[in-house]
């Protein structure tokens, strides 16, 4: 196909795939000044839907891939809107065949980021530019402007950044999108934002079990001291949510929705690829980890009943001390500082592992508005790195170590209450742990040096010299070097 | 390569590659009746250096890979013990291209089980029956008798089984192998034991520094808490090598050993793939990703470092109660129980996946003895699945429900004293609050459940009754069918 076969069309930008996130995708770029979007659906019911309800918005459809592209204004560019997995090699596959040299694929679905740098290497030998592109927000995020995390080279960003910078969501001026790094690199970061969400989720959900079996606090109370608490330094979307949904009165039962829904947790992935990726780079993080592996507990019922058929009573749970509430939001806040921090942590392992230059100040930044974890928090973690790039661990950082210091008694009462009440805080005690290695002067993982040298003679360090050392445990127990 | 080629040789087992592993395997499989070994070793030194210490035993040593197969008698059998990796496929391909129909070659490595997956259906096209081997003792285990996880065929199993159970270590007067299932099966379970190591060899860790910091015992004192221990319930070899090693004392300083180690702990990438794994299969093991955390976060002396410099003091240490070791004790064993739950349940959700036949008794067997988790302790394994092998969980087992709720007190209060003391215990914590999730008749995952139906219409399920729900969050916020 040469550019004969297709003269220059007029759209400046494409979605190929019109389910709910391509059309409203597709809607929030038509309505933002500057653009003329082509839209292709494989289906033609999609397309036609759109046109009935949208039409006003000038889009330009095919019925063909064939007329899509000629749709499009050269260097031609589309965004892949389609159920991350084959479907999306496939697309691309199409699109690539009509492409040419110098346009640019934009896959804008949840994809792998091993995927997407699989697929920028195979486009790059056509000279067609492929950027994977992490969008966030959702459905609502899409269509008024979601958090848009980009990778793919520099060359495609000073063509894509000014559109999707007009659909991007705003915060505090500046619009949600930067160039993440190269090939996978917005996939990426995409993931490690769903790892967070989900340690975010969990630390808000054992919060609220604590003030309901500790507290004592109904649903309806719970939702007011969350909304309370979102005026404050935990301010966020996730939070504010929490206490729509427990403010919700089932229709059916007159109850509290949230005691209609089933308790087991389902997962989409990403927050599994996390904790993959995260470990694979040797980077604990364990709040996330925690998070998706309280969502598996949950959703086994099988096991749940049997270990419920084993008990006789349960611990009694623990009196409510005064300060109860405030100590919940302490250890809220404190976990999610962790939380945080381990999540910058996979992202600074992934930058270097795969050679990405990630400004992690922006990605804070663009994570202000339109994502899920937005948060007035995420300004402190933009400063934080603003001040210093270079810091080991955003604990470190004098706002969030005093942060810590400020509600770690609190910290500390709500994990001892809840482990002598028998309720399930695996993201607050596994956070605290944590932060107390981080703090111990000696970890016994001296001991476990030692163990692995007795019987897989793995060699150990010493505290008092450079080198590697063992000792002959099977032998006369002298020490000799390995070097 | 026809039969005439190679006439069928003497040796009725093989072994390629000596380094100790290899030459200590190879010297277990010579000295035990009705064996005849042929060893080759790319580089000659190793192989003249096995014949000169232990050529009494008879090896038929080749210098080149066609005389080894020469050498072997059919169906050929040899065993591949290189370096985990590229190593591996290397030989396997050499092999292959000279054995035949029939023949089998074992891969005694620590292979990552997929990689076995692909190695058998490769050669399995040119009738080859390829055999993963999972070995674990070490390389006292290769020499005296390890534990043997094969997978493989079961055809395959017939030829190697008895050969395998010659050297196998001996439990209760049985061999230490099994044929454990197909394909990548044997790596799969080797890949889960070490997992599990890891988790035993962390609660062992937060046991010591407990005992150190709050029970204000110095090592030698806490090496004898360990004898003690060894000699009921945990008796283990992990925890009599504890022992060891906190007794020993270093030359160079005259003080404990464990001190002068450094406290940075390694790991060699099985603990991690279990984690991979297992989330992946959805699958809590929590107890063995905390493990792995903690050797991770050891490993980073700068993030430890800076933050110790945030500190303004550590939390005061809890007094030490009269029944603290006894305590500790118990939270070790209740820990330990938890983690081989979780660690039996990824067996369970690997057979499923991968379409094994895993006898998970048989399992708990062979690792009686031969391998570094060895211990008394499963042989309540062993009757656990033998009792009922349809259990969902190790937990709901009458001998393990009633040692949980033995120690379940005491279990709590250390994890409570250690959380106020500020000492690091996310393996103790971990499998406490996958306990009580377990155990709670509600979890807050109703809660995640509707956060996530408010941000991204996931749908919901109800308690009372079928199908799945969406409540119209941006609407009338009244409650619909998805069906």
């Amino acid at each position: 196909m040469t550019s004969t076969d297709h003269a220059a069309g007029s759209a400046n930008i494409g979605v190929v795939g019109l389910a709910v996130m391509g059309s409203n995708l597709a809607r929030n770029l038509a309505s933002r000044e500057g653009n003329t979007v082509a839209v292709f659906n494989r289906s033609p019911e999609k397309t036609d839907t759109l046109l009935e309800e949208h039409g006003d918005l000038g889009f330009v459809a095919s019925k063909s891939i064939e007329d899509f592209v000629a749709s499009l204004a050269t260097p031609r560019t589309a965004i892949v809107m389609v159920q991350a997995g084959k479907g999306t090699d496939a697309v691309i596959d199409q699109l690539a065949d009509l492409f040419e040299e110098g346009d640019i694929i934009l896959d804008g679905g949840n994809a792998n980021f091993q995927d997407t740098r699989r697929r920028e290497r195979d486009l790059a030998e056509k000279g067609i530019n492929f950027v994977g592109v992490g969008i966030s927000g959702g459905e609502e995020g899409a269509l008024k402007g979601p958090s848009i995390m980009p990778g793919g080279s520099a060359k495609a960003y000073e063509t894509i950044g000014p559109i999707l910078a007009s659909i991007a969501a705003v915060a505090e001026g500046e619009p949600c999108v930067t160039h993440v790094g190269e090939d996978g690199a917005g996939h990426f970061v995409k993931m490690i934002h769903n790892g967070i969400e989900y340690a975010d989720m969990q630390l808000i959900a054992e919060s609220y079990d604590l003030l309901r079996r500790i507290g004592g606090h109904e649903p309806a109370q719970i939702a007011d001291v969350f909304a309370e608490w979102n005026s404050g330094e935990l301010e966020s979307y996730l939070i504010e949510i929490t206490a729509e949904v427990l403010r919700q009165v089932d229709a059916k039962t007159g109850g509290p929705l949230v005691d209609s829904i089933l308790d087991q947790a389902g997962s989409k992935g990403t927050g599994v690829w996390t904790v993959q990726n995260a470990v694979g780079l040797g980077v604990p993080v364990s709040g996330i980890a925690e998070a998706v592996f309280a969502r598996a507990v949950s959703s086994k019922p099988d096991q749940r009943a049997a270990v419920r058929a084993t008990l006789q009573g349960r611990p009694e749970v623990q009196e409510r001390t005064d300060s109860f509430e405030d100590d919940v939001r302490k250890a809220l806040y404190a976990s999610k500082v962790v939380a945080y921090a381990q999540g910058f942590d996979a992202i600074v392992a992934g930058a270097a592992e795969y050679d990405w230059d990630i400004d992690k100040s922006a990605i804070a930044k663009i994570w202000r508005g339109g994502c899920i974890i937005r948060a007035q928090f995420l300004n402190r973690i933009v400063d934080a790195y603003a001040k210093d790039a270079g810091i080991t661990t955003l604990l470190e950082d004098d706002f969030f170590a005093a942060a810590i210091r400020d509600g770690e008694d609190a910290w500390r009462r709500i994990v001892a209450t809840a482990a002598l009440s028998g309720i399930p805080v695996p993201g607050f005690a596994s956070a605290l742990s944590y932060y107390d290695s981080l703090a111990s002067e000696r970890l016994p993982a001296a001991l476990v040096q030692g163990q692995r040298d007795f019987f897989g003679a793995h060699t150990y360090q010493r505290v008092d010299g450079e080198g590697t050392f063992h000792t002959l445990w099977s032998g006369d127990r002298s020490e000799v070097t390995t070097d």
